[in-house]
């Protein structure tokens, strides 16, 4: 009965991170795999609070249906927050979105058509090529070094092809734990204004910086309101709610919450009342505090193991913050090939080559140390290490 | 600008409907205009031990990111529901969505091509138009009488031309408040199995039956798992939480599986675990009952007042459940264009036209009858009534 399907269902397969990550819930098994923040880090005694104060104060309103554009208070709060990260901005540019993978969908939606074209980070977030692929674009990979995305390389593509819109996170990347540097987020967004492309910039880490502030947004030097910034509560709040929002030009805006209509007509009304309220009765500096000072710690203990632990050949990034380290193997070496071993003690990673949408490097692979403990992390990358000795005999 | 706009974009326009309901805020306003179930209807004090109970229960789980499929336990609790609904199914035959209007989204991204006819209602509801335009099919309008869509017509279509699915609303019609017979579900199947078409089946209403039980859905007729049922919690718990689900043929439904992730991840967990809380703590057959004869007194107020006060030329329908009723008008009368006035009196409704994908008959519109108090509804169908015997003079 294939014929039924569209040309987009055909082509979406299962991908292979999704079926590891059923794998990750074997017990004992040490899964570096998933990008879960730490349940350590969630303000799970707080919300029992929250949720009676949101109902005493809000009754039936936090459960009927609400409006696309979100809760105007709830978006008060992000043009606050906004404003801690540099961009001023107003509450009529700001669309609260079910997570920021919505915000990504939408993108799609609002600006590809079949075989336009999108550059991004080589590698780049693999949720947004699963969310953008069904539009149909021609992902053009611009490779990074430790400063982010290469502009020269960048400026190139420019040259010689229309671009639609630069995709890039420039904050403790996922999956590379790269960020990009102050100078290469004003000059972008100098090329963006000088090749007529509009940026989408994926900020769900800027809050998780362990070694120092995170760089002011993109967005933040956009002179022409060619940023469409995305942003979420996952990982300061939690993930289960599923909140983001998207901070854009109202020309663009407009689209977007036309067509978020046909989507979800709106986000969760209840949980969009507790995250206003739990801002309103905590301190959120020090709350975010404790999750970077958890991370830190977990970081930090992935970082010395691998130094322990991994053949001196094996390059691993050292984010200055988010929740992901990534791993360069000597060329020839399938970090794929490799994983059923690691499973089969019971460790898990994501092999790194989900993470590029056209051509794979396969000796690449990406370890999440937010959801372990210090101790998993030790035990687990010792046994990495000795995998990947073998392997480099 | 408009040059980044996908075409999808920028054939998307605000609709009217959209920029009516922004009215009806205004205070004083009796409107008919929305589709909000009452606020009396929701449990509310009900859920903030319900919260509770979720966090002392399943702590960081209700807030940790979950599986796309949903929660085991929500969809244990749905295979009840749908058993009571007279279809016997196993939870590998149901995904939570964020809700319906999500699975409205996904039938266009898993099944339409450009181009791709989809036999309808005439008229239908209106923000299934919006969910499945950007995938660009063709609508097919089929007629309807008092006994549902008219299969004699559907027949003809579907013997001149491939359509890709049947999209219904066989209980209590958004927007026309009808319902199909028995026999006409059970011929739909034989249709679908004849000329080998798909069958979407959306049932948001089916459990607010005032005169008698609802009909046996479609789905309970289907014989080679032909047919996608959607429903929703929002009209019987509440739709704030936003939490759907659809019941397929796991053929169907791991493309939807795969292709909800790039939308959202997954749909909200908190609520979820609401959800199945609060079923577990309350009777629901008690709690529908209530909503029932609440509804059940607005809707025969409604029609009370429409026998008293309307001219006798206008048709209305009598709706046997639902929220809405469906008024025509004598030819060449434009709801539309008496708006103005009904709003200027402060009452407000939906011109029927926006519930037409083709071509509108602007001699129609929709009361909804659940959001209004039977003061507000006397009050202002009486006003209605004198707007329509001036025009109809």
């Amino acid at each position: 009965m294939v014929e039924f399907f569209s040309k987009v269902a055909v082509e979406a397969k299962a991908s292979d991170v999704r079926e590891l990550l059923k794998l990750t819930k074997i017990p004992g098994m040490i899964s570096f795999a998933g990008g879960l923040p730490s349940p350590d880090a969630f303000p799970v005694e707080e919300m029992k609070g929250v949720a009676v104060d949101v109902i005493d104060k809000h009754g039936y309103k936090a459960m009927q249906y609400g409006t696309t554009e979100g809760l105007a208070e709830l978006r008060t709060l992000i043009k606050d927050i906004m404003a801690k990260r540099h961009v001023n901005t107003d509450i009529s540019n700001i669309l609260i979105t079910t997570g920021s993978q919505q915000g990504l969908d939408l993108c799609g939606k609002v600006f590809i058509n079949k075989g336009d074209k999108i550059a991004c980070e080589s590698p780049t977030y693999l949720a947004a090529i699963s969310a953008l692929k069904p539009y149909q674009p021609q992902f053009v990979e611009i490779d990074m070094d430790e400063e982010g995305m290469r502009l020269d390389h960048l400026e190139k593509q420019l040259q010689s092809e229309k671009i639609k819109f630069i995709y890039t996170i420039p904050d403790f990347q996922n999956p590379s734990g790269r960020s990009m540097t102050i100078e290469r987020r004003r000059a972008m967004v100098d090329l963006a204004n000088k090749y007529d492309v509009l940026i989408v910039e994926d900020s769900p880490y800027s809050e998780l910086a362990y070694d120092q502030e995170a760089y002011a947004p993109i967005k933040s030097f956009d002179t022409e309101g060619r940023v469409i910034y995305l942003s979420t509560f996952s990982k300061i709040v939690c993930p289960g709610f599923r909140v983001g929002w998207i901070c854009a030009d109202e020309k663009y805006l407009s689209k977007y919450i036309i067509l978020k209509q046909g989507l979800d007509l709106h986000t969760n009304q209840f949980s969009q009342y507790m995250i206003e309220n739990y801002y309103s009765k905590y301190n959120m500096d020090q709350q975010i505090d404790q999750i970077k000072s958890l991370y830190r710690t977990k970081r930090d203990a992935m970082i010395e193991a691998i130094e322990l632990h991994f053949p001196k050949s094996v390059k691993t990034s050292k984010p200055a913050g988010g929740m992901f380290l990534w791993v360069e193997l000597p060329e020839g070496i399938d970090s794929k090939a490799l994983l059923p071993k690691a499973l089969e003690q019971k460790v898990a990673y994501v092999s790194g080559e989900a993470f590029y949408p056209n051509i794979p490097k396969k000796n690449t692979m990406r370890l999440n140390f937010s959801n372990s403990t210090v101790s998993e992390i030790h035990k687990g990358i010792k046994i990495l290490g000795e995998i990947l000795s073998e392997a480099l005999l």
